[in-house]
């Protein structure tokens, strides 16, 4: 399964996507129109945008408004991951120097404030007021998310939580672009809860694979360490169901009870983990999400090329190997 | 002149954007919700809600959408001050500790995401996209106003500059508030640019005699030393009229060149340009502007008391003390 197979459908208007995305700091300092090129030339395979325009298309939506939903969703997504890298200090993302560690943390907040800003803009452009005011609550469910996480600790200990943060850190997003691209159009309401169902449970498989590749990832290719989560203390599926297994690991009860583990001893429980059913089990979660949405788009929709490539879309997610 | 008799007509939906603005963290994180209480209780007069709230009586605009514009307003406002103190370090604003000398940085970078994403659910709220439109382009504004003091360095020479800078950081929100109440509202074509010629103008007063109360100004009323932003090496409006009046200040000339200045000899600058005329050059200046903004309502409307509060209001911005 690659990309290119399910973008067809829409690859026109994900040039127009990646256009608008770029002109969106003209006029303003070139040092922000500089730090805007550089992280969309940094990449990713704007999913984001992908599932809001092929989710549009099933309801007929107008083509503009959507290209115009959908560099919002992106623009969004970045803005996030500039403060997300100011925040856990993370110095490499998709391969890439992040600008926190070229750019002072001053420069940082402020750059990812504009992305914001762009990104309001953006959305505003959609002329739909319910869109705007998914947006506006999503960006404060994703800071609520943020937020819990570093006062509470990553440390979860039931799936619950866990769930709670990916869906306030992604699925929420992917939710936005299916039920933004919605608004958009004119789906029944059929139509329109499967759009949801779909890009909820597309959002939580995607970050569940996410959380599973950052204990298979290698740096060059994730831009970050194996277990980057872990060695900062977060909990996620992976770990997490091997500590529902092996809650008697000495190294992880340490980690869970707020201890700092020396470096071999992360790295042997990170291999532990890794040896262990944890890894399969979590993907095996990621697929019944995945299973989910494929079928709340087939009771919703009939048979049609953007049907199948949100289709392919999610079996991709579930297979991709960066 | 005081505050309250300018509030008068609009005392019951002060109160009621007050209690809005309280609401906006429910549901989530009670630390999110502590740390918004404690920015509201710190105060402010609430400026830019009256504003926005007597302009949108003028054109009779409906009050609940003036309530909810008037609170974006202020929240918007209350976000760039969490982020401006990360910025630039301050840790007084308004006499109270800010969240910074509180709270890590990441903390404050996430609670003030968090405030621009209620402010952008209110603006939703208005359910008019002009409207949202304009917010998301003042955000902007006000970022890369942010951003080009970061890069170009604040050692203005020339008012021009100077006047596009305050345009940014302050008087762009009161051009928000009221062509914002403007476009909730039926002006005629000439109420709709008094009112824009209000805000800027009374955004500009507003913003310069900030900076020169910042050099009148005592630390336990203001929450700043006295000459805070020269001492941070940014020329405003006193220390700009002062230079061109004593081009040949050796102190000034090696801080317009990027010298770092000992404290004395800052303390000793700061006397010299609150002994010269800068100061009340600069209040004259400010004065202009409100001449202007009264001048702008005056052609446009009938005597009404909201357009009296409005011109009593501007009054006191440059004769306010604090």
């Amino acid at each position: 399964m690659e990309m290119g197979t399910v973008v067809a459908p829409v690859e026109q208007s994900l040039h127009e996507v990646e256009a608008l995305l770029y002109r969106q700091a003209e006029g303003f300092h070139q040092d922000l129109e500089a730090a805007l090129h550089h992280l969309l030339r940094a990449g990713g395979k704007r999913i984001r945008p992908t599932v809001a325009l092929l989710s549009g298309r099933l309801v007929e939506a107008e083509e503009d408004r959507l290209i115009t939903l959908a560099a919002a969703l992106e623009m969004l997504h970045t803005a996030t991951l500039v403060h997300d890298d100011l925040i856990d200090g993370a110095l490499l993302r998709r391969g890439v120097p992040t600008l926190n560690a070229q750019w002072s943390p001053a420069a940082t907040v402020l750059t990812g404030d504009f992305l914001f800003a762009r990104a309001a803009k953006l959305i505003s452009q959609t002329h739909c007021v319910p869109v705007i005011e998914m947006f506006a609550e999503t960006l404060s469910i994703i800071v609520n998310g943020e937020i819990h996480q570093m006062f509470e600790g990553g440390r979860y200990t039931d799936k619950e939580a866990y769930y709670w943060r990916i869906y306030a850190k992604t699925a929420s997003v992917f939710e936005l672009a299916t039920v933004g691209a919605g608004k958009l159009g004119d789906p029944t309401p059929e139509q329109a809860q499967a759009l949801q169902r779909y890009g909820y449970a597309v959002g939580m498989a995607f970050q569940i694979m996410d959380d599973v590749l950052d204990f298979r990832g290698e740096t060059q290719r994730m831009g970050k360490p194996v277990g980057h989560d872990l060695r900062n203390g977060l909990i996620t599926l992976p770990s997490l169901l091997y500590y529902l297994e092996h809650p008697q690991d000495p190294a992880l009860q340490r980690l869970m009870a707020g201890e700092r583990l020396k470096r071999d001893e992360v790295e042997a429980l990170i291999r532990r983990i890794q040896d262990s059913d944890a890894l399969p089990q979590a993907v095996d979660e990621a697929r019944r999400f995945v299973d989910e949405a494929v079928e709340a788009l087939r009771g919703a929709f009939p048979p049609q090329p953007e049907r199948e490539a949100l289709i392919s879309l999610a079996d991709y997610i579930v297979e991709r190997d960066h």
